[in-house]
């Protein structure tokens, strides 16, 4: 029983699968990756866990483990008010940081993490924090977040080094780019899926294309799904979502760039992409999304 | 008896190989894709297409072809004052459009193509004109050039057909974005090589790195090289370069984003990249790349 809908879990999930274990994910709010990936963009995911013969309990609370407290052996857990026998319970339902230390020195800090400035300086002089335990900032609207991957925690590294020995370096912010591999997905997405640029107060055109990675006649072609999504104000550029076997962490490696220099959508739709038919398509699935969305937001207007 | 080493000849030299056929693939200038690759990055791909048992024979000039001109049955050629017995001869030498027709309607054109405004408009209102036969600019400096490929075909058709629709669209200039699968290389560029950015006057640096395009651990992984090319005056980036079994294009279409933006080497070394170990690095080569750009420009400095 893998407790927990997020990367660490599925693939968790998917690797005890592997060594023949009987799996079900379970997890409160029905779609996977919630932060990261829209309901539409995740369905499929979802799906491909149940191809792999892994069971998902999606939207149900999870009420109780009973066991051998004595030999600490798990015996059977209590889901939207079902038991089920179980012989392991994985918990991946999240990550807080302990960040005790730091406030016990007497450096301040949130409810969530050390809170530092742009130069990932604590409010102690020469003391720098990085990684999952500060409060950092979105690169988009500079709002205060948590944001604990190692892509955001490496370039920290990098910014708090320089000015720890004297350089000047500032930290642009946090775009939540991430990957993960789920059975033989590459499951991928950067800046602000629909829930969360809606919070933050943005009117949003979401753009969703599925089409092969390389042409057609190419036997090795693959299935990729790419949704952008982008500010129906401005045009802006605010995230992208990329789901297939093959090239998901690269598109949306392009949309974080974009997004990195506050390009809009119609800019991204001009971009020159190197195409042959043994590697990809003139007119690639990210270009279509771009130029679905730059429609959308001329009917709008 | 291949004549050429730019990717049509390349890539019918790998064909006709793999058909079984004794190859031998000879040119004028001895790297291999003169115009997109630095010597240093092309010299992993000549040495591909050794190992792929080609022949190469470069830096040698094609003095002329002999055969039966009844028959039309080639019998030999001479290259370099060498007489080489051959069946067939495949001339890939480079590509000249005809554009006599254009020329016959009174549209202006000069010795290479058919001159157009930004907007793809010919001399003559209403008529516009796209791809291979025209005379297009560089993106980077907006020189004159002429760009048979067809990324740029493809955009500038998009442009002329929303002009000539009643419209308006501009044309952004050509960047050169390649990518030819040469062998099991993915071989891409963009932008500016040395020698062409040389050409037009710029001092550059050009930083390049091998490396695992995933963690060593990962019994997939596979090598590849980028290479960047950086203008040391205001460390704006110029072009890039990728050879790998894997994941070369995308890595050149970051770059070439980056390159319309007009970009900096700084920005792009803090681009956030999806990392997850099946799929990627978390220092990734292209950071690498213009990490080491980053260094080599401020001791320029």
């Amino acid at each position: 029983m893998v407790v927990g809908g997020g990367g660490i879990g599925l693939e968790i999930a998917v690797a005890l699968k592997a060594l023949g274990v009987e799996v079900t994910v379970t997890k409160r709010t029905p779609p996977v990756l919630p932060r990261t990936l829209d309901p539409d963009v995740g369905k499929p995911v979802e799906e491909h866990l149940n191809e792999l013969g892994i069971k998902t309990m999606f939207g149900k609370s999870f009420d109780s483990i009973s066991g051998n407290n004595n030999g600490g052996k798990v015996e059977a857990v209590v889901i939207g008010g079902e038991e089920i026998k179980t012989d392991l319970v994985v918990m991946a339902a999240g990550v807080r940081a302990d960040f005790a230390l730091a406030s016990a020195a007497g450096i301040k800090s949130s409810s969530r993490g050390i809170i530092t400035n742009n130069r990932l300086e604590t409010s102690i002089e020469d003391i720098y924090a990085i990684g999952d335990c500060i409060e950092t900032f979105q690169l988009i609207n500079s709002e205060p977040c948590v944001m604990q991957l190692a892509t955001s925690a490496y370039q920290q590294g990098i910014i708090a080094g320089i000015n720890a020995v004297g350089g000047s370096a500032e930290y642009p912010g946090a775009l939540n780019t991430f990957v993960s591999k789920i059975g033989k997905l590459e499951v991928a997405a950067t800046g602000f899926n629909t829930p969360t640029a809606e919070e933050f107060g943005y009117e949003v055109i979401g753009t969703k294309v599925t089409a092969p990675n390389k042409p057609e006649y190419m036997p090795d072609h693959k299935e990729i799904t790419v949704k952008i999504i982008t500010d129906k104000k401005t045009g802006r550029i605010l995230g992208g979502q990329a789901v297939g076997e093959e090239g998901a962490a690269w598109r949306v490696n392009l949309i974080s760039l974009a997004i990195r220099t506050g390009m809009d959508i119609h800019s991204l739709n001009q971009t020159e992409l190197a195409y042959s038919p043994p590697v990809s398509e003139a007119y690639d699935v990210l270009t279509m999304a771009t130029e679905f969305a730059k429609r959308r937001l001329k009917l709008s207007k």
